[in-house]
């Protein structure tokens, strides 16, 4: 991957706080390794909004962003009731393609990684357009 | 609840079969309790199926059954790799309103039990309807 | 429901936060039925951490809070990228037994009501117990 | 990736049925990215039962497989009602670890494609074991 922001400058970076509920772990008493792509999606989420734009406002300008790969590797688990620090960034753009990278922590123990890439596509037809300026600045800047 | 069909003649009762995934499970090695509601839902799809319509082709029609009310009683656990076997009825019919009864099992032992209220409104500004008469005939036959 | 504290004092209520994910949303562009309990689920641990011990601390003391019955009454449907106000309060304590009150707002704007109902049993054997006091303070107050 | 058995012989590949309910989808109305690593969960539990022992019988005999890595490639989208046909198989085993392919389809559609690799370690402890024999035998037969 040719991912230059592996270790992007903090002001890249966007983190969030989150509690983990008893809805997200599994009998193994740590959190059910889907669930790291839903903490993916809050996280990118509070990125997008980073760019100036939500991801409402970009769906409502007719644009959406389907994810076309998705990856996690897991390192240690989250279990009930950490407070998980999910960060991630804007790792590449290429024409209407992106990836954000994602890492979550526990205080500074590193938990899981990963990525997930997306194409720019009009709603309506499905057309590939090209990534949004507001939001490739993140990665350009 | 003027529920008549508590013990529904088994004709009536649709029945299907689940098993538990981790993904369903908690770190207390039981089904966490919103999952039931999931559970109730796919026993829903197969009764609508089997008024001769899928939930699918009522909502092409442009009607939909929106949720007002859900109830569950929990008796005891479900837990991974159980079989479970998940049953409903339509319970009875009132002008735009319907409820439906839910009982899971494992084997003969009641897990839990439960209901969920339903309004018939348009798709299209959320007038209400009568419940479809393919639909209602599940109670009245 | 004996409820008498169906509009508590403000300090009796817990209040929280939640941005809502595409994760919540089903195609009807609401939140799925399933996921208000779970939206409980967080409020709970917050009320629960109120008392002055957390739920896991109460596990490690060897106690647990099965949930007996849940119930949700459907008012209006949250939607993607809403913020949610998650407000609960204790609404009873009566042996081994209590229940909990949730209302979740939009702004000033009701969407949903809930309770739940649990038993205080011993994770070893099963055995009922009394609310703990430091819990049970919280509707006595 | 050195899967030489991305084409596996029929019998080498456990399918198994699954009708997609509104739970899984999200307004986009299609299936929620990460749920597709849940429909992963259910084939890799059918693929294990498949070599003579279940996962729970895994887990009792004091084993463990955890998750390290997750991958899914989206291709088309599945929707609310979809009957998918979820395929999976055991591609490679080394040592204390081993991966399993998944491809999901609609008829003869292919909508997702993906991987995990898991770590055999004990329950007691986490150190690595080799893949129990009847599981190798999966690959290798």
């Amino acid at each position: 991957v040719e991912n230059t922001y592996l270790f992007p400058p903090e002001e890249k970076r966007v983190v969030m706080s989150y509690r983990v509920p008893y809805a997200d772990t599994d009998q193994m008493s740590v959190v059910y390794y889907a669930n790291y792509f839903v903490f993916f999606e809050r996280l990118r989420n509070e990125l997008i909004r980073k760019s100036g734009k939500t991801y409402l406002e970009i769906e409502q300008s007719g644009l959406m962003f389907p994810v076309v790969e998705a990856t996690c590797h897991y390192v240690r688990s989250a279990q009930y009731d950490d407070e998980l620090k999910i960060t991630g960034w804007l790792a590449w753009v290429q024409g209407s393609r992106f990836q954000i990278e994602y890492e979550i922590l526990r205080g500074t123990e590193q938990l899981v990684t990963g990525h997930t890439i997306h194409n720019v596509i009009t709603m309506d037809g499905g057309r590939p357009r090209r990534v949004p300026d507001c939001f490739s600045a993140l990665v350009t800047q």
